[in-house]
């Protein structure tokens, strides 16, 4: 079985994003995706594609880029490598739904290979309800575990807790939502070959579009009050904290003169800080922080 | 001439956050500010004031904190001393107001001490408008000119072009705002006593409510289209980006687990992102982003 390689692993990443956006866009009903193609000086380029004022959908971007040229110094030290050469490819997509009752979802995949044969792959997928639902956590946290158990059972139980300290806002003490997998560094072992985790991340990046698509479905027609959006523009602020303090992509990005506009397409139209705010007990926002927590087992957790 | 205690000092920085916060009740006419009293389990405490929803501020905060105890290794070598004890205090605000025709202000004043009578004096004092407005600007800095002068000649100009390289965005190669001025490790010399020091720092937190409540009663009433209002929510955006990814204050309250609410003040109550916005040639937006440059000399702009 030949090996997959990073051109063929690159143009798939290009056949999600267009499948990914095809799904949404039908999902949405009134949302259109408007795209950028950019290059990079230092070689390759991306595309992005961002959906704003949509049915469902206020604000949210599925970017494709695959870049390659030489590795800052700084960058190989903290990559722990001794390359200069790189290539890397992904997709990365924000959803920030207009209905507060909708999640906001990420998903990234991404592709790394440095010269004399190193590569990796790397990915993960997380929703954030704004209220969270244990229904849809476990529902969600099923479809990860199904994805993941096609190629190892032992990968759900790990990435599932790699998300949990992954998507964490440590001066807050919370979880940035219900969590999903997170994966990095991953390569061909005597357990796997370079294609069968190449199918994994892209049975990660196909599980995308379903599970999304289910809740705009199943929420994006909701009622909901001024004090639901309030909540809604809370949560998004610490969804921006999240990026902008600790999301190591977005801190690559920053560092080493990524696009911009293409790597801040995660923030939300809009977002609100207001002082020490403290829900009461017994509401359903107190009921939400009470479960954006590490370790809890979503699939079982009624059981 | 006696050398300014520590209790002097800490005296003073809570007169100045009582002064300060009397001079903008009375300006803004409608806000209260609302005081939280905390303390630091390590020790000392502080006096966080907030407003929320006055006439002129939308939100804001003037926090008053001294504290002591045991620094963490990681933070003396960063810092680059040796000693575990310190001791802490200073003034911090942020005020957002309604008026897109108002700027934002931010001042810090701090004193921090070590054993072995090491010491030093930092702060700074900048302003973002939304829209830059040269006059207001050439004012601001000929205020902080005359305070720099009666100290030491040398300081405006030194202190300016350290306020341009901090109050900088790198990722969206822009300035805060106009800037201001910015110091640290600011302690005595040949030329200057403690006390000729402690006296500058006076003068620059003296200096904060006059500059500030003359922009609230010369702006605070001018009317704004909803064009305005969501040009000073982007411009809100790129503060929090700011404050997140670049304020060293910030991260140094994230960091050392300080009190979240009290650090976090210093964001607005709403911001917003959205993609790629290019204001047009000739718009005031885009003479304003033309204007986000370091070492523009505002006192002399026109002259």
């Amino acid at each position: 079985m030949s090996q997959p390689t990073k051109e063929t692993i690159e143009a798939w990443f290009k056949e999600l994003q267009d499948s990914i956006c095809n799904a949404l866009e039908e999902a949405d009903q009134k949302g259109k995706f408007q795209e950028d193609l950019w290059e990079r000086s230092g070689g390759g380029g991306g595309r992005t594609r961002i959906i704003q004022h949509g049915r469902v959908i206020e604000k949210g971007g599925v970017n494709f880029s695959a870049v390659h040229g030489t590795l800052p110094e700084r960058i190989q030290q903290a990559l722990k490598v001794n390359s200069r050469d790189f290539f890397a490819s992904g997709v990365s997509i924000v959803l920030h739904p207009n209905n507060p009752h909708v999640p906001i979802i990420h998903m990234n995949t991404r592709y790394f290979e440095l010269a004399y044969g190193t590569y990796w792959f790397g990915g993960g997928i997380d929703l954030t309800p704004h209220y969270v639902q244990e229904d849809d956590a476990a529902e969600f946290h099923q479809r990860l575990k199904d994805v993941c158990d096609e190629t190892d059972a032992s990968f759900y139980p790990e990435y599932k807790k790699w998300a949990d300290d992954y998507f964490f806002i440590p001066h807050r003490n919370e979880t940035r939502g219900v969590g999903g997998i997170f994966f990095d560094r991953l390569k061909e072992s005597e357990a796997h070959s370079k294609e069968s985790i190449f199918d994994f991340v892209k049975n990660v990046g196909s599980a995308f579009a379903p599970a999304y698509t289910h809740l705009m479905h199943k929420h994006g027609n909701k009622s909901f009050t001024d004090a639901e959006k309030n909540w809604q523009l809370l949560r998004r602020g610490r969804y921006v904290e999240f990026n902008l303090v600790y999301d190591k992509g977005t801190k690559f990005g920053l560092e080493t003169s990524g696009r911009i506009e293409s790597i801040l397409m995660s923030l939300p139209e809009m977002a609100s800080w207001q002082y020490d705010v403290q829900p009461e007990d017994g509401s359903k926002e107190k009921a939400t922080l009470d479960l954006l927590k590490k370790d809890i087992n979503w699939i079982h957790l009624n059981q």
